[in-house]
């Protein structure tokens, strides 16, 4: 049984709350007001419901299916229909820039859209979340006729893209690729040769024609990472031929079956260098950015349909008796699970961590909006530095948690969670690669703590900062907010020190930096957490409905039953490097 | 890739440091010293390694299959032989009573067994293991001429058992239970109708006949809970009938697809009484109590091989460089992943935590065999407390926990991990649903505050209390202790607090105490893991070797970056109940 409603209440409340009007005033957006977005939201949401989970356990017991005799590779039954239905109902382009043919759309609209379509087909929104990403990266450091040649036929769906970084050799040390990059003998672009392993959607039959970003070595590349290049590799040329990129096997995996994740060989296959030579690093991190914002919100999908599922069996559900006699349902011979105590316990576990979190993706996405098309410069750097900040927050926290969350919805089912027939046990397994891919967890914090905490002096962390002050400051004198803004402070103040301890070592001690980076992270994301939640609370009190009554519960399990964590991360923290360094290798 | 070397060296050091002699002393235990019993061990690890882990993967990926036309149910190829093999081995039967022709080993050794088998081939453990829990319940409840025709031949492995408990309308509330038992015209016996489901290797065709233990109504039963009588149902009956009792399907499951999860049909089985009238229950109590230890160390099982798999392939992967200049490999490209203290964070808290969850396994195995052969009736009396106290918190915390490990080791392996070819993402899968089955663990939780606690006046908190009291005492003059032994005081202070401001609310509010027990439980566990690594420690410091050494670095591990966490589970705890009951059900 498969439950999916999408939670638009809630999204366009985070909309209000998080401020969508600063969005819906810039003048590229004029056509999106909130009214407006929440009817395509609408629409699209049907779509998902209608359209998407119908095909996710089935794609999840077909499959794809490997053909050796041709290197092709045939994707779950319905699965290419859906990719034509899925562009034709706008979930492809509708955030992609007019430019090329897309909806012109804000970024946040398409993060949202995004997570619907997640919540109810994983596997399958890979390929456009991919596609995405390319369309990304070409808009940005694209030559114009590469442009003009790809960008329409991405953005219509006609084709779709890949990301080609990793090697069997090499995966977080992207330093090492061995991938080669020859200029052909006729001067039209470079000839390719190499192996690259884990690409998502490399080879399938949803779409006329397959588009790869390639990282690869030009002949007069310095080593490592510094001599790392871009190509755009497509499986079929603009002439049509049959370029030399070929699938040569699947990888079996724990979840997202209906994704097929390839080897992909060159030998001699025709690419163009996307930006400069040597440069491919860079232009990569522009697509690595938004798809990790974009994974970190796959938590935050799965774990609203696994709510909705396990709350659906709850409702259903009767057994044992309320430990209260006040809440026995005399007609019955058991009561309904949802008077126990942990039922509700492992339910708020989800649902006030994940809004919380939904709330945080959507601040970002705002910012993300504001730092392309403010007017004012200052606002657009500010803008940018929180993107920046809390991207590694949002792909480590939200898929962790995610995971958790997923896994708690499963428990609150007892055995039913762990059969087929809920589909919770499919949630955890093709959320659990969010942990890995797009850089693994780990690889957020070391971003987090090496390259976004000391950039450009620590201007980003002290924006953060100063928010979560100033939010204190203006509230102070509201009552309802009271027991919500003294642990928010306390909190805040626990990250600043920590902070300020780290960068002090950061220099002298890097390794013990990286022994508590991923501690500091998460430390980092309850403190980002429980000033959504304050966002939040100051608009539920301003409604003053049964909606907002329910957010302030919410809020206050958050606060008393998530928030304590961070004592226990501050102490892991303050344990330093020499816990896991004082090992010899051979003590393993 | 699958690895498994048994952790002979810990095992051994454990049963020292722990107390074996004690065991030994048993005169029903002459035969077995130390040293018989490690050599006994070294040939069942290779038992498991060579025979068992092979087909683990197979049964994964083969399955069990049902054949509607018979009703019957194959197992995946090889595990009908590797049954025999096992039987033959005395893996079967080495604990099992010798009065029935088992070997009369030491419950603590059969714990071991079960252990190193369970991690390499979970699925089809599960068959001995609910064969030994048939074999306890008719040897404490079953009359003379079921035990003699029975249980030779259970323990022989010639005959398999299973517990029949769950029906579709009842889990957790067994008081539930609709299927009947009438007793047979020719007086001989009871004729059972009704449908079972989970119901654990229910059918298959690894054995001559398979014998359920069945709880059903008699007519003149007692509504709920305290009209359930429990009845041995065999396949084929003694004469070579077979009986009314069939499969009527299997679950398809998340995980041990090898292990069939029948829906059981009876339509007048004959089927026979097993203790008395109405106290079905408690029979199966003594079932479930040993099933609730296997259960939990599951957990350890599956901790130590992913623990195992994950460092073989840190051995091997290089990836990046240390930030340590001096660790860093000037011969190669990048360093041994070993180098990066977050790959060692993640597999310290597998080790750090599992190594004090087995040592708590075996410390409850060793006070279950004092309190079942010890002379004086005060030793039986306290070691039955102290099983009784722990049994669910190793069930609860062990799972739990080995889930999060087995996640942490994949994790550590990056995309390799998701992939099948290392199979940690089988044994996650694998291991789920030991958070479920055997009470769910918040069953578990509700079992230990609501009546492991209470009984005879908190005497089993009290006793475990004093044992830490009694450490600390005696060991305060050890300098190499010291460290440790402040956190475990201060741990155990807390523990003693909330569960005296527990047991003062319990009879006032049982509502407050269900919805705060999970975490209590938690809080609990980790105290008792603090103790057992503090037995270790001081076991440790008196060897003084290397094994000793990394002991040391081992606990330091635990009490500095997992043992924090019982701050934030305080906190959870003194957040009570109205965090969660203050919502309305239409609010979820």
């Amino acid at each position: 049984m498969q439950i999916y409603k999408a939670p638009l209440e809630d999204m366009r409340f985070l909309l209000e709350a998080l401020g969508y009007e600063e969005v819906a005033r810039l003048k590229n957006y004029a056509d999106f007001d909130l009214d407006t977005v929440m009817a395509i939201l609408e629409e699209n949401a049907k779509f998902c419901t209608n359209e998407m989970l119908p095909l996710n356990r089935v794609g999840d017991v077909e499959g794809v299916k490997f053909h050796p005799e041709d290197a092709s590779v045939t994707t779950a039954p319905g699965f290419k229909e859906l990719y034509k239905k899925f562009s034709e109902a706008g979930m492809l382009s509708l955030s992609q820039t007019a430019e090329y043919g897309g909806g012109g759309a804000p970024y946040v609209v398409g993060m949202i859209l995004s997570e619907m379509s997640t919540s109810t087909n994983k596997s399958f929104t890979m390929c456009p979340g991919l596609t995405h990403g390319l369309i990304d990266a070409l808009l940005h450091h694209g030559a114009e006729d590469l442009k003009k040649a790809y960008l329409p036929k991405l953005i219509s769906g006609e084709w779709t893209g890949t990301m080609c970084l990793t090697e069997p050799q090499c995966g977080t040390d992207l330093g090492l690729i061995k991938s080669k990059a020859t200029p052909t003998p006729d001067g039209d672009g470079y000839l390719l040769t190499g192996t690259k392993i884990w690409i998502t959607f490399g080879e399938h039959d949803m779409a006329d024609n397959i588009v790869h970003l390639v990282l690869a070595r030009l002949p007069d590349a310095p080593e490592g990472i510094k001599g790392i290049s871009l190509f755009l590799v497509p499986k079929f040329t603009l002439d049509g031929k049959r370029n030399a990129i070929y699938c040569g096997g699947l990888e079996h995996k724990m979840g997202i079956h209906a994704s097929p994740t390839c080897v992909m060989n060159m030998e001699d296959a025709r690419g163009w260098l996307v930006g400069e030579p040597h440069k491919g690093m860079r232009a990569m991190f522009t697509m690595m950015n938004s798809a990790r914002l974009g994974v970190g919100m796959e938590g935050v999908a799965l774990s609203e349909i696994a709510y909705q599922t396990a709350l659906a069996f709850a409702k259903d559900r009767r057994q044992s008796r309320s430990l209260n006699p006040a809440r026995q349902d005399a007609h019955a011979a058991a009561d309904n699970i949802l008077v126990h105590p942990d039922v509700r316990r492992m339910l708020l576990n989800v649902r006030a961590s994940n809004e919380a979190m939904r709330a945080l993706g959507y601040f970002v996405a705002k910012h993300h909006d504001l730092s392309l098309h403010h007017e004012d410069p200052q606002v657009r750097e500010e803008s940018d530095d929180l993107v920046g900040l809390l991207t590694p927050i949002i792909k480590s926290f939200f898929t962790e948690r995610g995971f958790l969350n997923v896994s708690d919805a499963l428990q609150m089912m007892g055995g039913a969670g762990y059969t087929q027939d809920w589909s919770v046990e499919q949630y955890l397994r093709d959320l659990r690669i969010a942990m890995l891919y797009e850089g693994t967890n780990h690889v957020q914090a070391l971003d987090l703590v090496g390259r976004k905490l000391p950039r450009n002096m620590g201007r980003s962390f002290m924006k953060f900062s100063s928010l979560i002050t100033d939010f204190l400051r203006e509230n102070k004198e509201n009552p309802a907010l009271a027991e919500f803004l003294t642990p928010l402070k306390e909190t805040s103040k626990k990250l600043n020190q920590v902070t300020m301890s780290l960068s002090e070592t950061a220099m002298a001690d890097p390794e013990m930096v990286g022994a508590v980076a991923s501690n500091y992270l998460n430390l980092f994301a309850y403190t980002a957490l429980a000033y959504m939640w304050c966002l939040q609370l100051k608009a539920a009190v301003q409604r003053g409905d049964k909606f907002g009554q329910t957010k302030i519960k919410t809020a206050r399990f958050f606060f008393r039953n998530l928030l304590p964590e961070v004592d226990a991360l501050v102490q892991c923290i303050a344990a330093g490097k020499d816990t896991v360094m004082d090992f010899e290798a051979g003590e393993f």
